[in-house]
């Protein structure tokens, strides 16, 4: 079913009497500027790996040889022929957000290196999958899995990796452990389900998605994970369900926020630092969210954005149109007005569950660190 | 490294002094014939459905839709189009050894219930991704679920289903549930191994995988969950880490009996009743046990077999002649004794778990079962 309405700037939700109105770095008057935000985060991100990059990579290690070497391959630590290498593993954000609601409950970040190399090992398997799913072959600047071992090696190990965080965690004896896997089991099936919506909008016409389901499937594909990260460490601090569930509301919306910016940044580029090609999400005919916002806001500029993804949409000119055709109808200003809202969001969850905000510092650092892309 | 030894007809392993040297029927002096002993596995498993198929389907039901579709097509309770199935969802087989376990050891299986679900769930999860893996278009009859959904859905549907898997153990109150979590993931790790060796098997030449490789393969990819369902069967009746091992040791080893067996059927045909074609694994070039134990003898016809499977074998003189030399190189009869032996050393590993054997007749049944094929 079709939806047609105009996007409405979406009212910014009241905060409750506890939460601010906005992300305030903790403890100054006025926020650093974006560079010294930036490098706060990366010095809290080198940290994170400094801790959970060991356990990881012994992780990795145990599994048999065969699979160890795709697995070896994905996180850059070896070429494809074994030998070694130093590639980016990743900027390990979810690792540090595990470790960063554990910090901001009081809680040891060391009792939860297990839990978040398990949250990276999810995320890794979701991406060997989603490479062989959206046949995708470059990631982190190589070629990915599948491409280099084919597409049985790289589902395979994409299984060994989800059961060997599930594997982890039932081996802690943590008494948050159980509690952490059954998290991270039911937080997997929302990004499998994620995914699947994701395929099959692919299949769909340019009017036939609506918003709702387009929020659903980023909520589930990359919020859910960022989500159960922070459970995790409000778990593995000892923390009640009520501050468990909080710290998932504010890793789900801020990881809305950033696919939000990153959809805008799919379209236009980035504005700090151009990472993607102006205008690539739209060649590839992207159902981004700020697209579907666009094609379902019942404007002129919604039919002729139609017309541009019925079409092959490979020349400048063409891009640059639907582009403008995004603008008109509407779908930029409500991405950027929708993703400040969800930011909004997201610190209103977190100040539940950590009322005094300024001891949620870490967390707030890695949420404008994912957000304002300033890396 | 090419092996070239004649497959030296296995010494039947000494069995321990509790240790009887066949599995027999407990109670009976003689075994009753096949047809009857076929009748009480059937009436067991029947028993074991009705257990478990409840928590197995609500479980399923439990899943996201899109993706809960694609499940329900697998396990044959739907067609394709979501319109109600009776298919056959699979004869349980690993469920019925968990509760046969569990029952063995004094445990309530009503207990073990949901152990036996995960199980089934897990072994669905291979079935899915082997089927994409091996480009297998049927399936108990039916199209395969990426023949039907394609490749994404199918893959994504079973790395849900494994989590699911995953999830119930988790949210199981039961003091067994981290343990049985534990042994599922390191068991899920063996059998992505196993497909893993089997498909790079493929790859290689016909005198370039040893028997020892392959029966490594065959025990990871088959016996690794069935001695894992009767390790979890064990778990949940509260059995200390020796019983458990045991178990696991009994599962494991029918598992590569039954394969043996099966392997024998992929070259000869079933003996009691024809489900696989004549020389259905040979056509296929597979390299299966009795295979890889001809070409690995050192005989002429093994070198008659290697130039069978470097060609392309689609004549049944070919097939024919390819089997005949199978048995002249000695593999028909090193994969019978070899499937006694092995079930041999299952039945001594259940003597240490259930010293007194006629409490384990559940146990033994399903075992005869699935070795002796007379289903």
């Amino acid at each position: 079913m079709k939806t047609h309405h105009a996007p409405q700037p979406p009212t910014p939700r009241p905060p409750g009497d506890d939460a601010p109105v906005a992300p305030a770095a903790p403890g100054a008057d006025d926020p650093p500027p974006l560079a010294a935000q930036g490098q706060e985060a990366e010095v809290l991100l080198e940290a994170t790996r400094a801790l959970v990059d060991p356990q990881l990579r012994a992780a990795v290690e145990s599994l048999p040889g065969s699979i160890r070497r795709v697995a070896m391959y994905h996180f850059g630590w070896q070429e494809a022929d074994g030998t070694p290498s130093s590639g980016p593993a990743g900027k390990a954000i979810r690792p540090g957000l595990v470790l960063a609601a554990a910090r901001a409950l009081d809680g040891d970040p060391v009792r939860a290196v297990r839990a978040a190399v398990a949250v990276e090992l999810a995320h890794n398997f979701t991406l060997l999958h989603d490479d062989v799913i959206d046949e995708d072959r470059t990631r982190r600047h190589r070629p990915t899995a599948w491409a280099v071992f084919g597409i049985p090696d790289a589902v395979i190990a994409g299984d060994a990796m989800l059961a060997l965080a599930q594997r982890l965690l039932a081996e802690d004896p943590d008494p948050a452990s159980a509690r952490a896997s059954a998290r991270l089991s039911t937080c997997v099936i929302e990004l499998c389900a994620g995914q699947q919506a994701d395929c099959a909008f692919e299949d769909r016409g340019p009017e036939e998605v609506t918003l709702d389901e387009c929020l659903t499937m980023a909520t589930a594909k990359t919020g859910a994970l960022l989500g159960c990260a922070c459970a995790l460490g409000a778990l593995y601090a000892g923390a009640e369900e009520r501050a468990v569930r909080a710290m998932d509301g504010f890793g789900r919306e801020a990881g809305l926020a950033f696919q939000l910016i990153d959809d805008l940044i799919g379209i236009w580029g980035d504005p700090v630092r151009t990472g993607k090609p102006v205008g690539a999400d739209l060649v590839a005919h992207k159902k981004s969210l700020p697209v579907v916002a666009a094609l379902t806001s019942g404007t002129p500029a919604a039919a002729e954005l139609a017309a541009l993804y019925r079409g092959s949409m490979n020349t400048p000119g063409e891009v640059s149109r639907a582009a403008d055709a995004v603008e008109r109808a509407g779908g930029r200003d409500w991405a950027q007005i929708c993703a400040a809202d969800r930011m909004a969001r997201a610190v209103s969850h977190l100040s539940r569950a950590v009322p005094d905000l300024g001891r949620a510092g870490d967390l707030l650092t890695l949420a404008e660190f994912v957000t304002r892309r300033t890396h």
